[in-house]
């Protein structure tokens, strides 16, 4: 990809962001994918709009993206994001195998504008037992059937 | 919570967490959301069936769940889910302000079943440029004029 080439990717992305506020959406954020030099999805924050905490840009982006090419990996596609993607962004761009990211933020301007993703980097981090938020583990030994299950199944399809 | 529901909760989870791989429906995940000893939602994992990597069990119960109480935060609500989140749903039971996790497998159980749940929780930690997706930092000055439209907006909804 050229340098101009990415730069207008980002700064359309920067604009999406800022249009987003002022329509009253959701947070700053939006992303794009790109495929083969062509944008095949946008998203923009949604939270607060579709009352969905897992609407973010990047999650946004990548479920518009495997809807349109019928898929839920994305291999060969980047994504262009307006801030460092938080910790569940980033576990949604490793789970969809999309190769690259460019960002223009980072978390530290996130926290400055009053956003959670910093802090939440740290917390998933933790050791379990460390953490904020009380995790209590019950039945494991029944739970492992499910995995069982998973294991005998022969056109069981992995992702 | 006492101990008989707890254990109630979980049985019902591990067993959406089997009949959603007898069904053919994706991986071996189930979860629910509990507000006041009550599931308020249900989610097995859906991702090969829905075309969508963010489908997991956790992000379908707290999508369904905020959208059954019509809100983007479930402070009081508590998640049960038969495996251990990965950092993708981790972050969103963070960002959802979920009280508590209960959880039956964990990570390493994933890792012996064949998910990266593990090994994305090491990329996830590692310093951005050490991770095995790239990252490129673009524009970061345009960027945060995202972040001052924001913090601009009078009547903004922080999540």
């Amino acid at each position: 990809m050229e340098k101009n080439e990415k730069h207008k990717f980002m700064q359309k992305v920067i604009e999406m962001a800022i249009r987003n506020v002022e329509e009253g959406k959701g947070g700053p954020f939006a992303a794009i994918i790109v495929k083969n030099g062509k944008i095949i999805a946008e998203g923009t924050n949604m939270v607060t709009s579709a009352n969905d905490p897992s609407a973010h840009a990047e999650i946004t982006a990548i479920r518009r993206a495997c809807k349109t090419l019928k898929t839920f990996h994305l291999e060969d596609c980047e994504i262009y994001t307006s801030c460092e993607p938080c910790p569940m962004c980033l576990g949604a761009i490793y789970w969809a195998r999309i190769s690259k990211i460019y960002y223009a933020c980072n978390r530290k301007d996130a926290s400055e504008a009053g956003f959670d993703d910093s802090k939440f980097y740290e917390e998933v981090c933790k050791r379990p037992p460390d953490r904020s938020i009380k995790m209590e583990k019950l039945l494991s030994e029944e739970g492992k059937k499910a995995f069982d299950k998973w294991l005998q199944k022969e056109d069981r399809i992995p992702y």
